[in-house]
């Protein structure tokens, strides 16, 4: 089934500049970013003031290794099982594309300044949208125990 | 800037079966779907049960055109005045990046059967997210109003 599997190729519309610089597992819930956006998409961006939230994809550009084992520890916490990596949120996945949600604090021009993105500076941004409560959000949502435990 | 920013190549992890078959504006709140995941990634899903929902990243692969338009109107609502298309959630995108979040009835080896995934039928599946409350919604978000109005 491997071979029928389509590929497909991307390409980044802008950049995030953060103080994030390397991978460590802070809370960044009160980091304020900045995602510049490629000057020829400024238009595209009209209309998305009128949203509190927006959600970030973006590509998880550095890592520390090429291997992508099926399963890891989450968060590297050892003391947890062994989960397979699509239950958990590592960037170190088949296609390294990070999803955020964050609060769009302004946007001026191509620029957005947003709070609590976890991208590492200079990741190359893949798509914005508008977050919509009750189409992106699940208020009945469960998780399993090794999550809510930190 | 253009010229900066990077590109990058996905090969999809599975691919949607649904009875969605064409591109229409209907309610998919109810609809149960299965992900088909590569055989070769099954492992990589062990754990996941343990979540009431899930994030699917997905490739809006099916489009009326090729040429992307920077600004629509929202879901063909000629009442409602153009809008950037980041503020709006139209397959029609830089990179057609589709994000669904749905409830998990069920996995079964490498097949997922999820309910409300508003992705048509063949649609190649790039990534699976556990749904994290607090991570993935924002209790306090706001949109403009020719959003709530349908």
């Amino acid at each position: 089934m491997a071979d029928e599997l389509p590929s497909m190729s991307l390409k980044a519309i802008g950049t995030v500049r953060s103080e994030i610089k390397q991978a460590v597992m802070l809370d960044s819930g009160e980091i304020i970013s900045e995602i510049v956006i490629d000057s020829s998409l400024t238009e595209a961006l009209d209309g998305l003031e009128g949203f509190s939230h927006i959600i970030v994809l973006y590509w998880m550009h550095r890592l520390a290794s090429d291997e992508i084992p099926l399963k890891i520890h989450p968060r590297g916490r050892h003391e947890v099982p062994l989960r397979g990596l699509f239950a958990t949120r590592t960037p170190n996945r088949p296609n390294r594309i990070g999803k955020a949600t964050v609060r769009l604090l302004q946007r001026q021009g191509n620029i957005l300044r947003v709070k609590g993105l976890d991208a590492l500076d200079g990741s190359p941004v893949l798509d914005i949208k508008p977050y919509i409560p009750g189409y992106d959000s699940a208020d009945d949502a469960e998780v399993p125990q090794w999550i809510t435990k930190r």
